[in-house]
């Protein structure tokens, strides 16, 4: 059963999105065992609406399309599919009455142009609409079958839940459940992971496994179809164990866990306070782990010594070491994170350092070399160099190495 | 010219976006006079791949596609459009050169998958991708023109703009100028701002302007058509002079300007230096100040003092203040601006103390209660409270305080 859904509205050159329908739509079909082979958005133009009905129904055994549907000149889905099915429109008695009560629920007269929504193509049923005006359309086209829904998000849903799924039920459409499970990586690279995960990512295996990208952090999303939701889940977990097995460290947690909120349980577990000390990442790390709720039990703070004078008053980075090595220099991010550590009095501090450009590079010290420090109360002082550059965008090297930082911090409560 | 997006990857159903890069590229294609009609998006299956690929070489005379590029199994484009032309892949060796020489910068051997980035259906031509390993495709099929970019959007925005518009303008797709100009306004809601400007977005007026919202910052956005760019660019001057005026100190700055640039435009005219002392926001305030290239002239450093101990001991918050007036309070916002003047010595300094929720509320100092602070050299010490929630979000809250203290420091230094 794969279904095709039809996004229609003016809003496809204007910077608006018609996506959060879509995405909704999809996730409540998988849930239901249907996958969304394509997703299609056209602006009101009736010859694009029928070419774009045309398309999915040749190529979809089911079309759910949201919008269109209202009484302006601009709502050219019912004309859309009457022309696609070679029917004429026809006034169907039952949701003309139910128009006219809610106008009068609301104590307004029925505007003319509202009898528009009240019309079918021969041979289709109306859905009926509790929240609004437009009742939507249920019918076949060729080998597939039709649902038609409003663009307003809050009718679509009550009528895709109310009235297309009984009747996807009814029909045969839904069989079983979909479980899904989300694993999130941090430390290698897409393309690695993906050369150690070719047995899992294998076409047809089952359960089914996808891996993808965003900002360095890596998901493999796992997904099973059963008769039952509790047997989806239960075919989910030898490999979401595989996956754990093979990949240990770099997993960052179950279900869409970034590396700071992750970071943020490996600080809870050892029950350790942290604090920061950033140059080239310039509060982004402080930043992202304050986005985490809570984390005011482990977090003291941070400083963002953006000049040399403030690493030496602020962080106590001595003038002379500055002055030797450089403000971008592995010395210079270890006398950093001491510094946010004894400064803050925490368990442990990270702090970066780098040249987060795109100017200030130089052979020597090129855009995205940025050297992370870290520092323990038990002692321990690390530095790492990282080459996320020079061809990245400095908000890909800011944002990089503040992940690189958060991760590793993560590591090193987990072996120390 | 119509043209048609393909947005590929697996992300359909997994709640994931592929609307970001489609947005974009169609904005870019209406800037060329190129309408976009329709937008589909596909998952990873190589028999879906040919199918949306030739519905769009059907329906559009120009077809861009992104994502599938990548080395991975998941990565089927190179397959589909050898598959939709009826021409078989071959490898092309100035690609495999770019691919090899990429690894070499990063100091990496060549993962033997990636060796698949370099084949391109015959007769097809390589698109140079100068920030990653994927070579774009350039090619006919049918009576459409497609090009296959892919979809890492730092990947994208770079070879559509060095690789494709050349080309569409080679090819003669491209005729007459349209013009845009974004105004950007922070300080009212998008509701006030739009009673304000109905006579500016009536439909049919010309220049069009449109308005959209994102995090507070609302954007005019002018847009003519004429015969010549410079024409167009002129076209769209007096409107832009009427928001000028009408909008005055609202105004962030011409074109896609947000508050942090706004600030360090400001900065740069006073030549005046700037701190931060953060609580609620976290760093964020500072994260946005440094995502500015050059900021480093002017932004000395911050401090995020999450703890009541790091807001004493980092910033000279006396105990007793904090005692007396509890930590969100407009006392403490004062002092820790002050103290952050005075650590980094700057001649400016902004911060914040607030509930950012979802927990730490209660009825006196509910969630989004934010007080900011400002200091300057001269002596000027102001407090402002906002009151952002209590239904928004976490992250909201932080942002919406943190761009508040941005703009508060730009109109600061406009009226000093």
């Amino acid at each position: 059963m794969r279904a095709e859904i039809v996004s229609i509205g003016t809003e496809i050159t204007s910077g608006q999105s018609l996506d959060t329908n879509s995405r909704w739509l999809s996730q409540e079909l998988a849930a239901l065992g249907v996958t969304t082979a394509f997703h299609t958005t056209i602006s009101d133009d009736l010859a694009d609406h029928v070419l774009a009905i045309r398309a999915a129904t040749d190529r979809a055994s089911l079309v759910i399309t949201s919008g269109g549907l209202g009484p302006t000149q601009d709502d050219l889905v019912r004309e859309a599919l009457a022309l696609v099915a070679d029917v004429p429109l026809e006034e169907d008695a039952e949701s003309l009455a139910a128009i006219i009560a809610l106008f009068a629920r609301r104590s307004r007269p029925m505007p003319e142009r509202n009898r528009t929504q009240a019309l079918l193509p021969r041979g289709a049923g109306a859905l009926a609409n509790r929240v609004g005006t437009a009742p939507g359309v249920w019918m076949r086209i060729g080998q597939s079958t039709l649902a038609a829904l409003p663009g307003v998000p809050s009718e679509m849903k009550v009528m895709f839940h109310e009235q297309v799924v009984p009747r996807l039920r009814e029909a045969g459409f839904v069989k079983g459940a979909t479980a899904f499970q989300k694993i999130n990586l941090f430390g290698k690279g897409e393309s690695d992971i993906e050369a150690l995960a070719l047995d899992l990512t294998a076409r047809g295996r089952d359960p089914e496994v996808g891996i993808t990208a965003s900002e360095a952090t890596i998901s493999f999303r796992i997904a099973a179809t059963r008769a039952t939701e509790a047997e989806a889940k239960a075919a989910i977990l030898p490999t979401a164990e595989l996956i754990r097995e093979r990949f240990g460290e770099l997993i960052l947690g179950d279900g869409d866990v970034d590396v700071a909120q992750a970071l943020v349980t490996a600080l809870d577990r050892a029950s350790a306070t942290i604090a920061t000390a950033e140059s080239c990442t310039g509060g982004l790390i402080s930043a992202m782990l304050t986005a985490i709720p809570g984390v005011s039990r482990f977090f003291l703070g941070g400083v963002t010594s953006y000049s040399n004078e403030a690493k030496s008053s602020l962080l106590g980075v001595p003038r002379d070491l500055i002055e030797a090595h450089g403000a971008v220099s592995p010395e210079v991010a270890a006398a950093m994170a001491v510094g946010a550590r004894d400064r803050f009095d925490a368990d442990l501090a990270i702090s970066s350092t780098g040249v987060a450009g795109p100017g200030g590079g130089s052979p020597q010290k090129p855009v995205g070399l940025v050297y992370l420090g870290l520092a323990t109360r038990a002692g321990l002082v690390e530095t790492r160099k990282l080459e996320l550059g020079p061809e990245q965008p400095r908000d890909v090297i800011q944002k990089r190495g503040a992940k690189h930082a958060l991760n590793w911090a993560r590591l090193a409560l987990a072996t120390t």
